[in-house]
């Protein structure tokens, strides 16, 4: 079998899986519906077929495993998500998870054994849609699965207790999934870009240097509010015009850093919102993420001390909450290496990039160091239904990862 | 009877009057409602002790006339509006409309003539809270009342045409409120400033040159969503951003000018709106007033071309409509001078300024010269319950006004 047909077998099994729908309008597969179910046993015969053992873990995972030279060896574990968001791509999971099942086919078929076993793991719950708490399958296979989330419920008042019962598996032992650092060699992930770095340097791969940190914060600014015409420019304390500054200020310091810093304010609100009235408050909020966790907290350091002169200087009141964080995960720099080694093989410029979005390796790496390869996804375009990838790159993003197997070699 | 209690018999009757309201927890009195009769009743009462003949016109206005030295005379006519916004302060409309009526009054108990009318007329619906068209009442005296608006409905349903008959009013001759050009020699109104002006010149009286022109636009950015974590600074079409740049320039560009403009952005809407997207689209609105209706226009012009520009620089797509636009109302120059003088000769600074709210004036202009004296208010807070006057600001207004009345002289 050539590497094209890789790529072709790929493709093939990415839209057999996103036939696997809530409705057939648009894409939706939900942690533990009967599309979960559909879906898990489509992957568990693929992985049998590529010479796996394979079986659903007590969350819902697939988990399929090709032995090395001998039964038993530690394991380089692959993986991603089968899960998404509603009115998805098709792509973002399938593709590390059905690139990892075609890899291993590729050496099944070659009877090539490795002097370490490979395991494949399709994640249950990546994106944490139907009940609000994300990484629920990798939290589960690293052992950090939160108990406390089992009473949270699904938007029909379904909760994770109960629903992990009718899908037959038991809350009480979810524990069961857990895996243990020795078992595992590396965590290696093959994911779509979901920015648009790649398709702007015109390289179908990319190493991931790092699963980037962020921090979430809500700012409110209160002014005055007054009459649209008759408060004079110069008695104003004017909530949003001091937000736009704060907004400005924001682009400003991040377009201006050169390390990878991106923040971005999605959500604003100006109180009470009417055509003729002055906003006497306004709300925003800000995303912060850096490849470094220092990187990030020395720029959240100083942004909100540049908003704070703007409030003060413009006599506003400020109020600013940090209202969620996430620790940077770094991308191991010996799987770097391989990753990288590997592009270079196949004939790509090597090129670093770190990972805006946020993926199963930051559970992983609490057992595991983790690598990812990002490959090429049109226009940067993600959890949408135009999320696309070109057969060429999916096959590109297959060599790759079938050559990072064969020349794996453990951390020294 | 001493000019200080022109004060207290006004803020007296400001307190009875708020006491009409649909809700005792806030004050809102509208139009056509059973709170407009109590309050219609207690006016024309108000305007019969004060030696005024009184009636309600055919649109709900309280109308008086208080003789010259021989009947028929044509008028000075005084007035304001006696309807409120919801949640209203108590001295928006009132204030004028007691405070012409205790100048009569005094002028009355001194049996004092003059060789002219005094009419006051209390406009039934200036606020337009009900119908969502304003200066209802005035536009009727003006003879510009747009039969149109009779089809409209409140939020009941109820259509004006049935709220009019229900208030014993006849919908087909709405016409027999309007006023001829002749019987006016001038309308003369006192109001609250709503703005913080006066306050801060430190002075309770003020000569009003014009009503500000405003006009309304809406305007949209359109650049791309995407994750706030993959894509760089760099590769961003961030329509907040270029909104929050928009913003800056609007208030630079009004700060700048010393001519009176104003510029306001009160509502801005960012899609999706979520914390973790770059917005994809921006929608917020502008409101522009100036002095004159040709600094205001150039000014929109050149604020336009700034927000063209940041858009262009940014490669947003951009649309502009025009959604409101008043003509501004200039205060008559000779009616200015009388006013000037009476501040003058009470012994305060004469202070220019214009009106950056709409009142009846701009409806009256259609029958006659225009004239208007501010009161200052705490805080130049108005439309809400902390809208206030000194009853030493109250009564000064009151002064100045009956010299305004004495000193009469209809134009050359």
């Amino acid at each position: 079998m050539s590497n094209l047909s890789l790529g072709d077998e790929i493709v093939g099994r990415i839209n057999q899986l996103a036939a696997i729908s809530e409705t057939p309008e648009l894409l939706a597969r939900l942690f533990l519906t009967k599309e979960h179910r559909a879906a898990a046993e489509l992957i568990l015969d693929w992985m049998r077929s590529a010479g796996m053992s394979a079986h659903l873990d007590a969350i819902g995972n697939v988990c399929g495993r090709y032995e090395g030279e001998k039964p038993g060896l530690p394991c380089l574990m692959l993986g991603s998500h089968y899960d998404t968001v509603r009115d998805a791509g098709k792509w973002d999971g399938p593709l590390g998870l059905l690139t990892a099942i075609s890899c291993v086919a590729d050496l099944n078929r070659r009877g090539r054994r490795l002097p370490f076993a490979i395991e494949v793991t399709g994640f249950a719950d990546e994106e944490g849609v139907r009940y609000a708490s994300t990484l629920l399958g990798s939290r589960a296979v690293a052992g950090t699965f939160d108990e406390s989330v089992l009473g949270g419920r699904d938007e029909a008042g379904v909760s994770m207790r109960d629903a992990l019962v009718a899908f037959g598996l038991d809350p009480d032992h979810v524990g069961a999934a857990a895996r243990a650092r020795r078992e595992l060699l590396a965590y290696l992930e093959l994911h779509i870009e979901q920015g648009p770095v790649l398709e702007n340097e015109d390289l179908p791969v990319g190493v991931v240097t790092a699963i980037a940190g962020a921090t979430r914060l809500a700012v409110r600014l209160t002014g005055t509010a007054g009459h649209a015409g008759t408060v004079p420019m110069a008695l104003r304390r004017d909530a949003l015009a001091g937000a736009a500054e704060c907004i400005s200020a924001i682009e400003e310091f991040c377009r201006s850093d050169e390390g990878g810093l991106v923040g971005t304010v999605g959500y604003i609100h100006a109180t009470p919102g009417a055509t003729n009235v002055i906003p006497g408050q306004v709300s925003f909020t800000m995303d912060i993420r850096a490849p470094t966790d220092m990187h990030r907290r020395r720029a959240v350091s100083d942004i909100v001390r540049r908003i704070e002169a703007i409030a003060q200087g413009r006599q506003l009141s400020l109020q600013i909450d940090v209202t969620h964080e996430n620790r940077t995960v770094p991308c191991a720099p010996w799987l770097r290496a391989q990753v990288a080694d590997a592009i270079a093989a196949e004939g790509f410029r090597v090129f670093e990039l770190p990972s805006g979005a946020g993926h199963d390796g930051m559970a992983m790496i609490d057992i595991a160091d983790v690598g990812m390869i990002f490959v090429r996804c049109r226009g940067g375009i993600s959890h949408h239904p135009d999320e696309h990838v070109e057969l060429a790159d999916a096959d590109a993003g297959a060599r790759v990862l079938l050559r990072v197997i064969e020349n794996f070699r453990p951390r020294a």
